[in-house]
């Protein structure tokens, strides 16, 4: 997984553990795509404390999730319930019956809610 | 849901974030069922110490929740499984198709893996 994406979802998990400062740089550099400069003068702080600011943030996000890895599960579940959507498909093209596919709406309609 | 029975889960999942002590002293606790006093003389510490680092360990756990939400997602979750789980059940009910039977058969093994 590309760096950018992997620390905007772990913000996205454990961003509430981290310092507000943290947070918002973390979010600002990752998220809204400003630049070390950008941050440094918007916050009146130089470029290097922005960057050892983002560091410690970072290594305190992979420190979550090396102990709790609720990314990786989140990501397992996800491409189960992908693949049990698939299936369902498959199940509707086997189908005719508009009881059976009642069911199938239903069930899509919980699934999607866990992805 | 029962305090003994929200601890010992909220212990699964962000036990790792706990101090050992913390970590060992709410298992023996709550999941091994000894008592302060037991802690404490295998511990060679006093009962009140006991005490103070369970109630740490609680607070602290109950915290990670408030910010994380992760227990009650998980278990959210896991009731739409069941709920699925059961209008799997109806298809089945109202099919004879040997096909469909298989793909449920796959669907529910990929969602059982899910609770």
């Amino acid at each position: 997984m590309e760096k950018k994406i992997e620390i905007s979802m772990l913000c996205g998990f454990y961003g509430k553990l981290l310092t507000k400062k943290q947070f918002e740089f973390l979010n600002d550099y990752y998220n809204n795509d400003y630049s070390l400069s950008e941050i440094a003068e918007n916050n009146n702080i130089t470029r290097q404390a922005v960057r050892d600011i983002i560091k410690k943030g970072e290594k305190k996000l992979f420190e979550y999730e090396e102990k709790l890895l609720f990314m990786k599960k989140t990501l397992t579940q996800e491409q189960k319930i992908q693949s049990v959507l698939k299936e369902l498909t498959k199940i509707q093209q086997n189908s005719s019956d508009k009881k059976i596919e009642h069911i199938l709406d239903s069930i899509r309609k919980e699934l999607n809610c866990l992805v």
